[in-house]
């Protein structure tokens, strides 16, 4: 059985030592671990994946004396997960689909491991490919009126359902305060820029605008402050003055759905940590 | 003999063919053409290089003929150059020296085709470079007090010299507008972020601060606006959780002297054009 | 009406000059001339997109007219197409479904404007797919000894369809020389690798073995010697030693989509000319 | 006192908690760790870099220990470098000068922490450059017959000075096997290709009559087949047809001294490992 820890507490001498001799001697091989130490913030950040032979490991002991032994001396906020149970992801989109198309062809060829249990658009338009992908779809508009609304009915679903998390991919709404305060740091957002650049609506208008040579894309968790969360993974591609704003955003969608699949899988695989609006990304 | 005409005129029917044939018809034969259309602006730009056989260009002559026959009708703004003029390149430093060794280095193997009359800094850190390169240097202190006498005495070094463009290879002052409207489009500086994100002091700071996964380099125009200019060329890498400040900056290095360099050649072949605050950058 | 004119021919003074004062005669306004001289062969490229206003163009008259009075004269191959007709491309695939995937999403959303009137597979696993696009999907296997009559298969159908050209979207047969004689550079594949680099079979094994630190893929057009045809596209992406296969594999996928998608686009848009193995990618 | 400590050996449950946990009893603090497991091949390789504070730390008596206590049980080789120790670092040079400036304008500048004795090269030309660094320069020619004496002529160097390793910075000479062996994994060589893709001669000539569309520089490890070391750095570039072979040979050069700059940056930080012919390389 394989486990995968993820710790942050305040940076000490001895943790790594103190970890490592924990899980040896709980019959645990570490077969990765990853390290980070945030020198402003004097934090400290670790990522252990560890096989327990023969299925042996009693997990509710295990992180009972995790909790008494380590963590409460070293003051970490830490979690334990089994890689045999998948995380529960919701796709929130609009009328673009190439962002969609990309996620569930990985899901369907196995490359991304989650369960997807619903599909939530404002519009109707990309209900043909929830159908092709067999995933149930709720159509639940948006309008200035039934906002509060709407967004009752994604709280419903999302509890329902038990969602760990949810996706937008290219969700042309911005979503509430109270879902944000559900989800924390567990609502992943592609925005089609390099940001901070070019926050907001029409990106590629004002790179287009600006005459930059380079365009980007940029997966982040979603916080109160548009397009500010913490960003997972960016991507760029270059543009020339030939290009047209069609064209920009043509070379664009081709960035979006590989920089938002990365940083699910990222994600999904928890590879990321998030402390002081940033993220540490484990390889 | 080889020359380069630069044009933009307004767009209109039938540019390309009466300039391409004017040329034939004085025994030139194109070498390479390249050509943009600014839909938006509705603006026509142009780059040809031409061989003229035998020498037996009477260059006077042809832009005379160039200038009434096209020039007038199609409201052209042009320019040509004659291939074996070298520009002249003032470069302005500060204390950073890995910009100013990339540019001599080249300069030194033939690659920057252009001459160096001399190199102007506020310090004087960086005059055993210059030695090295035997390159006069002129040392022109800048502080708040001086800063017009400053402006005063490199303004005098560059119309002696008769210098065609200056490059700022991290010259840490804000040109005056008097020099700015001396060499419109004529000073190239280097960013040290990917514009627009972080313009102004300190961008690998900020960058560090917002946690971003690709840090870049800008180099430019400079205009009256600070970090606004046309962008001449951008590149970018990436960092990730693991990099410091000081990692931000050392990589930030390879670029910035890299993207510089770019572009001051780009500037020595003409292959830059400047309208409406963007460059069209010919291939 | 807009048509885009391709041609080579023997380089000589006075092409372009020649070919621009014919459309401009005939009413045509170029939006857009791209041209390229290979030095060493001599010979001469050239890509013009030219709009005729009212649809006032006799196309048949046109071409009458081109080949009498420029392309003889000029020695030139050349070729009219006008924008409104799509070419037909057929799809070739085995069992990987993330090319399909791509291709197809960028047709539904006419990103991609060609007509795809079959997909052929020597397996029948990606047939849902086909269904999910209700594209006709013929399932003709290949074996040792069934090879040549799939084969006649196969050219039936792309005769029947009248199929400009194909696209082996991760097709895991090499094609015989009989079809590769009736699509000559109209047979596009995709391969896993950074070309020379690692041709053959395997070549995310080979790469792991060798230690590189990049990955890539390449798409070109067949030719009779295997992966060694004119290169229309190639991207890489950074691996490092913690990367195993099944990560080679997995960022391979995206690099393949991506870069088979890109070269699909170009030869659609009729960007891409064959000249002693190489091509010509215009703008 | 800050040390680097490098490790591998065969793969085994409890390593990394008993090199920590020894580290810790020493009064160390662990600030980076990094581990891999090379799965096929079964080893394990750690770098640790740890803080002894108020330098208390006897080297000698703990380098006495640690092979005792953990290297004898664990079977591994490993090696403690004390961060103020500065390795000593031989350049050889034959023609081209932009290797050599940017490693010296890294040198100068502090950002590359290596001493410098000497630079050989078997041509007089780049003294000058010697000069300008007031670094020793040694002229030994190397032709068919005084090969063997030049190599001599080298290894006494080299001996007498004590040097650690050696950088091949554009070196167009065949290193022998006597220097290959006494340097074993410590001569870096930078070869202009994205090997294995084009090794040996010309590189840039191949990659331009195959028509590649990316160009890519390699640095590695010396072994005695020619260029087929380990590798320790990549990067790439992107080309077209209207690229020359003088452009790519241009564009190469940017390539060619970043990534050599890099590989000895990582090489003198002792991030690099080798095992089974590749190369481990710690962030």
């Amino acid at each position: 059985m394989r486990t995968t820890i993820l710790i942050h507490c305040p940076d000490q001498s001895g943790i790594i030592s103190a970890v490592t001799g924990f899980i040896h001697s709980k019959g645990g091989n570490i077969i990765y671990l990853d390290q980070h130490v945030d020198k402003e913030a004097d934090v400290f950040f670790m990522r252990l994946e560890s096989d327990f032979e023969n299925n042996g490991l009693d997990v509710e002991e295990f992180k009972k004396e995790f909790a008494s032994n380590l963590a409460a001396h070293y003051q970490m906020q830490w979690s334990l997960h089994s890689d045999d149970v998948l995380p529960k992801m919701a796709i929130f989109v609009s009328r673009y689909n190439h962002c969609l198309y990309d996620l569930l062809s990985r899901f369907n060829s196995g490359e991304l491991r989650a369960e997807i249990p619903f599909i939530i658009s404002n519009h109707e338009e990309l209900g043909y490919i929830a159908k092709q992908f067999n995933i149930p779809f709720y159509h639940i508009p948006v309008t200035k009126d039934s906002k509060k609304e709407a967004e009752e009915k994604q709280l419903k679903l999302l509890k329902e359902h038990e969602v760990d998390f949810i996706v937008l991919a290219r969700y042309m709404q911005i979503v509430s305060s109270t879902l944000i305060h559900e989800f924390p740091n567990k609502i992943i957002n592609i925005h089609h820029s390099f940001l901070p650049a070019f926050a907001g609506a029409k990106p590629y208008h004002a790179a287009f605008e600006r005459g930059v040579k380079i365009i980007g894309a940029t997966s982040h968790y979603v916080t109160e402050e548009l397009d500010a969360g913490p960003i997972i993974e960016q991507d760029v591609t270059t543009v020339s003055h030939s290009h047209t704003i069609k064209d920009f955003i043509a070379k664009g969608r081709d960035l979006e759905k590989i920089v938002l699949s990365r940083a699910v899988n990222l994600h999904v695989q928890r590879k990321t940590m998030v402390y002081n609006n940033k993220t540490v990304i484990f390889s």
